[in-house]
């Protein structure tokens, strides 16, 4: 059965008539008062969809009208990010007083920089299992493992069991159910019911957890909705707001000259027997240079592909058309508006090579080994020596969070951080080296990545000691304007760490942030004169 | 049945007759001209035990008396560390071209940090797959996945199948079997024969992996031998050498403080609900402060206790003989010889109660974070934001390598730390504080760590912000000598990251590693008098 494109009734899609004396309007519930200050809440959604818009968004004009701005603040919990329609919105109105594992905009993105939105990222396969450990409420004493006072779902149906169907993101939502002390229902009639497209699975406690017993990327082990106690349930809300994600960006020169080298790699490696012809389960990141390795493999020779990541953007439904993606398993289909059409379009075609899975799941270490899956993501900066920096400007300033990036650059069976060599700085078009000696921000080691490529070239670390990794990174993937600086770097710091018998892996650490200090500096630049 | 203390006959413990013909002395061997500059070999081994003594040894006397220092160097492959007996020797003899994934001893460090022995660390779980994925042998264009020139493998019985029965380590000796072109057999006639004590599994590739269907720390679901193919033995040697590991380090006062800090947060997060009452299964590193916490464990409240880990010492046979240890399960039982007389007096006792399995299962991610499991380790050093160094001292000088601490810390359900507070430098008893504003290098994340805890007290930093996680580590962990320094960088730091907005992680890139240049200084001492 198809997507059901047919504008069905609120009551079309709650199938359990007890709980339509559950049905409230928005404004009832936030003059009930229910929502105080210092509440933990919860949110469905994952990369910009599936997350809840009517709540949060009357709660933020509750905030405005009454002006409540610093009054009303909440812990923030959601699987990843959603959208700055309430995100930052909320960060706007200081509604946000911490903020779990993983978010984007520039306002939610002020606040925790100003310290004032205390924010932890964390690994997103672990956020949900910390999360029903009550590793969040330790702040409660008294109570043994404590609940979110209250967690925001949106759904595009309910079942006859009252069991919750999400839309285009499951993320940690089903343990954000399951910490749930009490539960409002967004139930979204403008979106089709994406019944059939979801694998719920939970967080279970050691010593009760089992295997994960996924083989291959469609294996389905778990439930199409996520089961929910309708006692939980204090309101269910309609809405008709549709996901806000943006296009992804687009392919540019810089993005399609790094695809291209690993398009050649991934061949090589075929020819060589380390992969097979189909490659392996690909993980790929958002921008634009994921963008372009995914259009590339759409015209490019590999057939059968296999897809096994967190999310799933616009370009995908090219690779789908062109039937040279088999299948993809991921936490979400972040589509922007339009891609969202062209979804519905091809629905038909690709319900069977798609599946939404928890993300406790789509990013678990055990699945992300067993499959060997080949993982790109890209860093803020990459050092010499190997080490990449996801999250952090110049050390501190922190961008969106980690992510699930070493969740598969930990455990993939090959680890590929892709970045272009240079960025801008505000007065040098190429004033950003994101080779480094040393990354100011450390989020994946040394000991989890394979391969470094940047629009220069690619370099493969596989088996080389530290100082072997330094020189082919600066060889292979540094800009020629930083290559003389990095390799004086280089240079110095291995004599000076010989002459004391220190040459592992060699710094000055004396100097050593010395670029970046460029970079924070009058010039603006990390293009630094010397290393004196 | 118990293990075989009858000294058998060589011929006795080589079960399959066919083999009697590959009966060598290792004159005859290294006289053939078999091992050539330039070859790959891996040895058995895991922590100072099960490694092969002969052969080695005798390849060192062969150089050292012919000569051959730089001439004969070979790239070493081995589960983990070994004994100096060999591993240094070679170093000395300038042997060893290369080195993966860990080591100990100071002749190999000395010729690792002059970067003339090229050595990656890696994690122990990982390395197995690398190894037969042929990540270590990119260099051999031509070879598609190439093989091990020779792997020398310590065993104490062939099966009449000629399969191999290992002694006190597992390791990574299934894949370097796996992985060998031609094998030489040392069986040792002076230990007992330990058959029935090894679960082996091997590393499979991608896309034919399956789950490791373990679910309880005693579950076994490998062979109790190494499978060999006979036809690639290319020689078998008598041994009568016993492993010579050292006992591990004595409690002293710091680290029964450290032990205690730990046991007392244990029991709060039994109360707490947050931890079952016999606890989940333990890792638990080496070193004095592992001792003091098994130490304490014996004495202890908890009963039933399980223990997931690498490496068994000498404290362990008390935790047996005291009922407090229901199971344990680990890649290597590293006794001291004295150790090892007292574990085959309890041998029947205990048999049951141990398993020795592959390191890739030992340290798998799938079953540590399947488990629950506590981990436990020593870092070189920690900082205010929850990174650990565990590898390289001032950044640049390489120890003993990662080891498996990082496939325990980042999957453990509880992620521990422990170090004292300070560690001597030449000037001063307190020269060194083991608290740093940032770690000189970094092998495990912020994300990794969930406590921190010192001989000064403990830091639960599960669910903090970085700005507090910095205060309560400085406030709970830091040394008093080191608490008014490390405050003021931290406010110092976080002002000025405020004021440009960038305050998530406050750090001065410009005088950060201030206190480890202070060490490498003139005064020799982290104390340093400002951060001016």
């Amino acid at each position: 059965m198809g997507i059901k494109f047919l504008a069905e009734t609120l009551t079309q899609r709650i199938r359990r008539p007890s709980l339509f004396s559950k049905l409230t309007t928005v404004d009832h519930l936030i003059d009930s008062g229910f929502f105080k200050n210092g509440m933990k809440i919860g949110w469905s959604g994952f990369t910009g969809v599936g997350y809840p818009k009517i709540t949060p968004i009357a709660l933020a004009e509750h905030v405005e009208k009454n002006k409540l701005q610093g009054k009303l603040r909440f812990d923030l919990f959601v699987g990843a990010s959603v959208a700055p329609e309430t995100e930052d919105r909320w960060a706007r109105n200081l509604m946000i007083a911490r903020r779990y594992p993983y978010q984007s905009g520039k306002d939610v993105q002020k606040e925790i920089n100003m310290n004032r939105t205390l924010f932890a990222d964390k690994h997103l396969s672990e956020f949900p299992l910390d999360l029903v450990s009550g590793y969040y409420s330790l702040d409660k004493p008294g109570n043994k493992v404590e609940k979110l006072d209250v967690v925001i779902i949106e759904v595009t149906a309910i079942t006859e069991e009252g069991y919750l169907i999400p839309g285009a993101s499951v993320g940690a939502t089903p343990e954000l159910v399951q910490s749930a002390e009490h539960i409002v229902v967004e139930v979204n009639t403008a979106l089709p019911n994406f019944e059939g497209l979801h694998d719920i699975t939970f967080s279970k406690f050691a010593p009760y957890k089992f295997p994960i017993l996924i083989q291959r990327v469609d294996d389905r082990i778990g439930t199409p909705y996520i089961p929910c106690d309708s006692e939980k349930i204090i309101a269910i809300i309609e809405s008709k707001k549709v996901d806000k994600q943006q296009a992804s960006a687009l392919a540019d020169e810089t993005s399609i000259k790094i695809a291209n080298n690993i398009l050649e790699f991934f061949e090589n490696e075929v020819n060589m027997g380390r992969l097979p012809k189909q490659l392996l389960p690909l993980q790929s990141g958002v921008g634009n240079i994921a963008n372009s390795i995914i259009g590339g493999l759409v015209d490019g020779p590999f057939s059968n592909v296999e897809v096994w990541t967190e999310v799933i953007q616009d370009t995908f439904l090219d690779f789908w058309e062109h039937h040279k993606l088999s299948f993809a398993s991921a936490t979400s289909v972040s589509f922007s508006p339009e891609g969202f059409d062209r979804f519905y379009e091809i629905w038909d075609d690709v319900k069977d090579r798609l599946v939404l899975r928890s993300q406790s799941v789509s990013n678990s270490p055990e699945i992300i080994r067993r499959l060997g899956v080949i993982a790109m993501n890209t860093p803020v900066e990459v050092d010499i020596y190997a080490h990449a920096n996801s999250t952090h400007i110049c050390g501190s300033k922190m961008l969106n969070g980690l992510g699930g990036s070493n969740d598969f650059l930990r455990n993939a069976k090959l680890s590929i951080m892709h970045t272009p060599s240079t960025r801008p700085s505000p007065t040098d078009p190429r004033g950003v080296s994101c080779i480094v000696p040393m990354c100011s921000h450390i989020d994946s080691t040394e000991h989890d990545l394979d391969v470094i490529v940047t629009e220069q070239g690619l370099a493969d670390v596989r088996g080389l000691a530290p100082t072997e990794r330094a020189k082919l990174i600066i060889d292979k993937c540094a800009h020629p304007d930083y290559k003389p600086i990095l390799t004086d770097y280089f240079d110095f710091s291995l004599k000076k760490c010989l002459e004391r018998g220190a040459a592992h892996e060699p710094h000055m650490l004396d100097k050593v942030f010395k670029m970046h200090l460029g970079l924070l500096g009058n010039e603006k630049t990390m293009k630094i004169k010397n290393w004196n």
